[in-house]
């Protein structure tokens, strides 16, 4: 049931719990870590970022990755996400403290995670 | 420092997290429900429903109110969001069963919604 409904062309509904916990892996099929957090846009109406949770990935703790939201495909096959994204990239990649989120409030750093991606910031 | 954040013009970013719980009141300061859950648009990028509980409210139990994210505005006073709605306008509304949120697949049924609060749906 779950597999149709993710195939269905109207279906790309999904609710903020079951995101969050989700594992995402890499193009390799290595798992990276875990989505923490979604950062919604209030005034907007998009989801701004995924904060993933990459626990002792690079042996120093737990980091946390926002992501573009853009950056997460979702596979049925691994039942989590998948980011184009290699190792190097991500040990460069800006990150935030655990409950450090309304860093994300800043709009200059936002478009400087989304520009370290290479997505273009909805809100310009 | 909430309060500052929240007044501040970048600060229109919320935690999913911090949204689910959120109390739910009328103009009048009718405390209406809270908010059970948050429905994201994958492909599109943008927060489609907020799911309401109104636990007997009714008078015949929980039900849930699926709204389009944008009939919420967040109040700093109330600490919660306050919706433009009547308790008659709710009354009509359409409802979901818990556990029901696939409904919300369904395009069509998602138009129905939006057009019963005057919405112009995000996908149209």
């Amino acid at each position: 049931m779950t597999d149709i409904i993710a195939r269905d062309e109207t279906a790309s509904l999904i609710s903020a719990d079951k995101v969050e916990g989700t594992d995402v892996f890499n193009n390799d099929g290595e798992k990276l870590g875990s989505v923490q957090d979604v950062m919604l846009d209030k005034r907007q109406g998009n989801v701004a970022f995924a904060v993933m949770a990459f626990g002792g990935f690079l042996g120093m703790g737990e980091k946390h990755h926002p992501l573009p939201w853009d950056t997460l495909n979702y596979d049925d096959e691994r039942d989590g996400y998948v980011v184009n994204l290699s190792k190097e990239k991500l040990e460069g990649a800006p990150t935030i403290e655990r409950n450090e989120t309304n860093r994300l409030y800043d709009r200059s750093y936002g478009e400087k995670i989304y520009g370290y991606y290479g997505v273009p910031p909805y809100w310009m």
